[in-house]
């Protein structure tokens, strides 16, 4: 049967799913104070007051700032009084919302590459007291900062509730004999999962805010070992799949305001659309589900299969863009272990629902470019995959594990290899760290797999992270792909892995 | 039959007004110039753009201004298109909404004595583009300002109306035969009035935002005389006597929000009660309605009548603040000839209710004061009233007259020999200037009422007015009584005398 043109997008609509809210007390009040050995140089210690913040009689010029002891995402809510009997004028208040202290302490001028608007600040003018204010936007945050810039003599914050808001409320208890930095990083990455969980799996609560094919794929691995919304998953698949451009492949993330629109392509990222259906078929069964997006699926690989030559990758600006870290170097090897990575799931799938013919042409070209691979870029001598310019990256040896071009315990040997190679190019983002991961469990290497979260996830938990950030150099906290690490976000969807891997 | 306790306070919400609300369109775009014989040193002078405002495209920094051609009070609403296929980050404006162009051109830090939140911008952050945004708050203004902070690439400003309120929409054709000069002044009055005329009649809709008895009794008789909105006023009366002292006494001015209560006390307003109370029944003839209040009305001069010694008045701190206008000097002479206004006006309507005992005991009692008065501070060597120290004022004069001490060609010639004495201190606001031209109107000399009312009104237009100030001193357009001229109001009540005299 042939669905009419615009089902997937009547699909959007039919099944966004319903937000879990509830309202979350602040747990302390705290400044913050300059402290070179702590996160971004700046301590949280607690505000020991005579009387507690929502008793004290606020004037202008005087600040508060609050500790809702985890990062939650959603809304505030105040209820304000006067202090003295009756308001003669309106009320002005500066609101800052922050993922992290830098967001509240560093003042200075905006110099980022995206836009001033991300950063979550407010200045608020409220006619009347008493009064509940609730602000109409949504925000991501753990610290809540407020100035008083103006009130009519004094004013009180008798109560200041956050409601936060996701597709799931609770967290999952870490399984019996766990270590405390076992569950911890659990519970971390889980709260980082959950705090994505909107309306789809958004890449960013914070910045961004978006569903991002490349951080969905990741997000519904997590899902599925742990909340298992898989009814989430499925509406972000409809989403995806209803805005394909001329050749059929689907953009490589989407908006949902003011209408659902499309928005980036990327060369990289429609190749995980068969890995996302082949794990959900796993997952669920639901066969009827994979078959209706099977054609679909089967499209997403034309966006790179012409840029082959003899089974060697030819990438080119003109092509696009192939995303696979925030960091500059040759793509190359990687975006071919990508598209390997996606041809072999295509492959699987094909196999489970009985499209035999299909199934033997993925293979055969996946085995065509697999050799491709090992002749043009596998140099003995160093045991690792080199570009052409002689450029050695931890991108290009994981994908070569994960595009099962080496496995097993040569994919191990050469993993090890590749950590005494010290001018080899590291990751940067939690996203290709995630992958690192996968790499060493496709190459049954599971002390590694450990030995490494607990080294990058267990080093973010060490210096204060209760959710997982977007961007992480233990050597550089201050590193922004921005230009101004008051974007970074500090909550991430593709830093999400360590749930999935416990 | 006696209603009961709160049968005012539930006519309040009975008689609130339906408010007309119509949308307007920018006049035109502007910019704004240093020049030193403009208004405040700034020139308005058109913007010769050559892409109309709302097809061009707006990048980070960029600024609008639009003049709406008259200050109009109400809301904004904006229609905003990204510049570019898609926006992928949130827009941050700033806007700033000006009665005047010193509100939009003085950035300098604020120095006032108010609230800093009376001045009129927001910082608004909008998630989503394209979008249609009404701020939720009230504005009174003739300028918009708005500056790009920022937004995902290009922004459109594709509409943008002012959506005005008010009880009355529509002024008042000039009557056949005036001059321009003074169809100006009336129209101008008219519109402070309308402008003015919201679910109270407000003293200013831009700072304020309350009813005034003071200002009230004087929007009241310019309402008869235009509007007839006699629903209003009752509205009003009802709001100020819902809550009266324990003497009886109604508070000076009431708020609306969040629930109606009382505010300020002042020893000069409660006078006026039965002034208003007098003109209502003149203007509606509603006996009802005036013999319903009649007793409240009685209980006013209880706040002063104490205070009377020998009928000579002794005002002290503890007694109370009597405003008179915003003006350092002594006003025992003014208050004393306010009391007997309201005492003369008071007898006036006991008479019209056949309360002949009350009116006798009135009369009697200011024939009592009016001899002490003329006893105690008419010097017959200047022909003029002055203060035991010395003080000589227009105040004390205008409330001689006003409080009929001094009447007809006696009261003319005094105010003649007032002109010619430099030392007099002179009106500061329009309040005052108000009864010098009901000073003149009751000694029958309409000639200097005219000219007052050109010489002082008719330079507000000079300047530009379109609607009558707050504060205006020919000498000092920078004067303020908050000490930030950015506070001063634009548009208001008390300053709405010409529509009236006219």
């Amino acid at each position: 049967m042939m669905m009419p043109e615009n089902h997937r997008l009547k699909m959007v609509g039919k099944t966004t799913p319903k937000l879990v809210k509830w309202d979350n007390s602040p747990a302390s009040e705290v400044y913050f104070v300059a402290d070179p050995k702590a996160f971004q140089g700046i301590a949280v210690k607690p505000q020991e007051a005579e009387t507690p913040w929502n008793r004290r009689l606020f004037q202008n010029g005087d600040k508060l700032i609050l500790d809702f002891g985890e990062t939650l995402v959603g809304s505030l809510k105040m209820r304000l009084a006067p202090g003295n009997p009756s308001a003669d004028s309106p009320t002005r208040l500066k609101i800052m919302f922050a993922e992290y202290p830098l967001e509240i302490v560093d003042t200075s001028e905006f110099h980022g590459l995206l836009s001033r608007a991300w950063i979550q600040d407010e200045l608020v003018n409220i006619d009347d007291l008493p009064c509940e204010v609730t602000l109409p936007r949504r925000y991501s945050m753990r610290y809540l900062a407020i100035e008083v810039v103006a009130t009519p003599k004094k004013l009180i914050f008798e109560d200041i509730q956050f409601q936060a808001q996701s597709c799931v409320k609770e967290l999952l208890p870490p399984k019996p004999g766990w270590s405390e930095e076992m569950a911890e990083l659990d519970r971390t990455a889980q709260r980082t999962l959950r705090n994505c969980m909107q309306t789809v799996f958004e890449d960013g609560p914070k910045r961004d805010r978006r569903l991002w094919l490349g951080d969905f794929y990741l997000q519904a691995r997590a899902n599925a070992e742990t909340f298992k919304r898989f009814d989430l998953v499925e509406h972000c698949i409809y989403f995806l799949t209803a805005f394909q451009n001329e050749n059929g492949v689907i953009p490589s993330c989407v908006f949902e305001r003011p209408q659902p629109h499309p928005g980036d392509m990327t060369l990289t990222y429609p190749m995980h659309f068969a890995s996302l259906l082949l794990d959900h078929l796993e997952n669920t069964g639901d066969r009827k589900f994979a078959e209706y997006f099977f054609p679909i699926m089967l499209k997403q690989f034309s966006c790179l299969r012409g840029a082959f030559e003899n089974g060697v990758l030819h990438l080119s600006k003109e092509l696009g863009w192939a995303f696979i870290d925030w960091c500059t170097f040759d793509p190359v090897i990687a975006v071919t272990g990508v598209y390997l990575h996606g041809l072999h799931h295509a492959a699987r799938l094909a196999r489970k629902l009985d499209h035999i013919e299909d199934a033997e042409r993925l293979e055969e070209e996946a085995d065509n470019i697999s050799n491709a691979a090992r002749r043009t870029y596998f140099r003995e001598d160093k045991g690792l995959f080199v570009t052409p310019a002689g450029e050695i990256s931890y991108a290009s040896q994981i994908w070569m594990v994960l595009g099962e071009v080496v496995t097993g315990k040569a994919a191990a040997e050469m993993l090890r290899q590749l950590r005494q190679t010290p001018e080899a190019i590291r990751p940067r983002t939690p996203f290709l760290h995630h992958h690192l991961l996968q790499a060493y469990a496709e190459a049954g290497d599971f002390n590694s797999l450990l030995e490494h979260m607990k080294a990058y996830w267990g080093e973010m938990l060490r210096r204060g992270a209760d959710t997982f950030w977007e961007v992480f150099d233990p050597e550089d906290e201050m590193l922004s792909p921005y230009n101004d690490a008051r974007l970074n976000s500090a909550c991430h969807a593709w830093s999400c892995a360590p749930t999935y891997f416990l």
